[in-house]
């Protein structure tokens, strides 16, 4: 696994250093402690599962990084200059401090927090649990979408990683749509090669979806078996390195699709076509929205696409930029972002997309999957 | 997918607000929200993430369910009598109210909760984001982990279809342990067949070890190949039906294994048996942990046990009871919970795990994989 590098989150932390006057930061979404120290936190991993924080002292930079005692080991991986473990229950010592993970949590940073003496501090609306000393504090929630929009190189080089994963993947469902193969067979022939493309476990979500459900888009994989005549969504976007990317391709069964799939297929390669030739800094969201559906229109198709024309991507998604009519953002430098058109009716459903940075000349497409109905 | 019941996730709640007098809980941890309303939301599937929060008034027992806008379809199968989306964005409608969903979130959830009226509230310590009108404050969590010690019966239903998926995926990871294969090539003989049991993909995390690896205990898969002579240790503790089973077999690649692998493998079969002796109602659990302990001593490997007995499990793991040293809690009607003993050496490495539900007479072993070691 490739990793950020130090002077990567080094520079975030000086952006958010920059970007808000406070004394001290405390972060406590997962993304973004992985954005700021290098260590990539998941849920589902169970030793990392509990209340983490990220301190940083705005004047002096000192990064403190508060973990339960379980994720020892992991939590010496971040690039920060001080680890603080809390209590709570080891098994390898055989100490049970209290069941409550994450009481404990709560009394260890608040105590951190009382003891930085800080009077402002910035934090993450709707992270920052009740119950901490913070009087006066300032959200950072804004902040950290904006700052997150314009990629560095060290994400870049995961980000491009990722889509090679994803790429490997994109390859082995589409060699195991075949009449008579499930859904779940495509899904599992999927994880297993972006996983030995990794050299890792990753952790993959996505559409995976034939017959009836393609023609309304998406949905977990099932043991339905498809057959001949139909065709398959497949709309990956699995966590690499702590990024997702996310990208889609509709496969015919077999050759014998309707006219109006075919066709359909024309017409999203032509609205993706039309939405890239937008792609550039100063262009906005909206537009690349418009440009897409005119396109489908075109083709009479508009009236069945649902969705929106794309959005951007990069420690999750949808994140901004959005693609929809509605949005007032406008593309900038370093923003990766998706173009998804897609259209679902009686007889036919199918949707491509491909993943862009958004560079200085226009943009490079990051992306290499085959996107072509007829396999 | 099984799910929970409406008459279970009902006498749950009833079970909570018999157990705290406050006006009003504000649930937020993803995995109570499922406990008491049967919505699964791991926040892996991208509409799951995000701020939720399930409202229970105590006096009416009336339930009201937060979620936002890209949910819509899911938070209509939870069983409560109120669901509220909150705006956020809506790829579908083409809206973007704010690219902030957590702020959106901690809006939406104050709205409600000022609307309410309570004078006292029950919420979880660490999860209750900060910034919500609560003056006056229960913290819960103490009364949530003895709750969900005891598992009711529609638990009960979803727990032993987990156990069959894991021991689908133990079947094939057993077949798939050979010369030349990688520790990821079992993962993924394991993943697969666990999918394929259940219908649906599953969330699949554990330790996949082999060669010195296996000598330590545990680790994430890679593409290690493994070679005669070598054990392979899978714990395997995925996510199924919202709850994780976690049971572990150790298995020769092929026989020529050394003669203190083999005594360790027969010395982990008798501790197992000494703690299973002990599982009833009753038994402190740090007598589980020394009756383990004392086996492996009789062998000669207690100074190489490292870690707990074991653990109680369900949503999560590890949860209470733990079997360890320190440990004073005692088991109880209704738990479940895993024997794992395990030791480590300079020639051996090997971990067996069984899950097991504290019955009236005693216990009934749920898991039934084979865990001898030569294959």
């Amino acid at each position: 696994m490739r990793k950020l590098t130090p002077e990567g989150c080094q520079a975030r932390r000086q952006r958010l250093i920059e970007a808000v006057d406070v004394d001290l930061f405390v972060i406590v979404n997962p993304r973004h402690i992985f954005y700021f120290t290098g260590l990539f936190v998941t849920p589902l991993l169970l030793s990392a599962w509990g209340l983490s924080a990220l301190l940083i002292e705005r004047k002096s930079g000192r990064t403190i990084l508060l973990m339960h005692e379980m994720v020892g080991g992991q939590a010496h991986d971040a690039y920060v200059d001080e680890v603080e473990l809390y209590r709570w229950y080891n098994g390898g010592e055989g100490t049970l401090a209290t069941p409550d993970l994450f009481g404990a949590g709560v009394a260890a940073i608040g105590g951190r927090i009382k003891a930085a003496g800080a009077r402002i501090i910035g934090y993450e609306s709707g992270w920052l649990p009740l119950g901490l000393p913070v009087d006066n504090g300032v959200d950072v929630n804004s902040t950290l979408i904006n700052l997150r929009r314009s990629k560095q190189a060290d994400e870049l080089d995961l980000i491009r990683e990722a889509v090679r994963v994803n790429e490997a993947g994109h390859r082995a469902a589409r060699a195991a749509i075949q009449p008579g193969a499930s859904e779940l067979d495509v899904f599992n022939a999927f994880h297993s090669a972006a996983n030995l493309a990794l050299g890792e476990a990753v952790h993959l979500m996505g559409d995976f979806v034939s017959g009836a459900r393609a023609l309304q888009g998406g949905g977990l994989p099932t043991d339905r078996r498809m057959s001949a005549g139909e065709v398959m969504i497949v709309d990956a976007f699995p966590i690499v390195n702590g990024y997702r990317p996310d990208f889609t391709a509709t496969t015919a069964v077999t050759p014998d699709v309707t006219d109006n799939q075919r066709r359909l297929d024309r017409a999203l390669h032509d609205a993706l076509a039309a939405g890239e030739a937008l792609l550039k800094p100063g262009t906005p969201a909206r537009d690349v929205y418009a440009a897409v559906r005119a396109r489908l229109d075109d083709h009479g198709f508009a009236e069945h696409f649902p969705h929106h024309a794309g959005h951007g991507l990069g420690l999750g998604h949808p994140e901004s930029p959005f693609f929809v009519p509605s949005s007032d953002q406008v593309l900038q430098l370093g923003d990766v972002v998706t173009l998804e058109p897609g259209a679902y009716g009686d007889d036919f459903g199918a949707r491509i997309e491909h993943n862009y940075l958004i560079a200085e000349d226009g943009y490079e497409r990051l992306s290499n999957h085959e996107t072509a109905l007829i396999p």
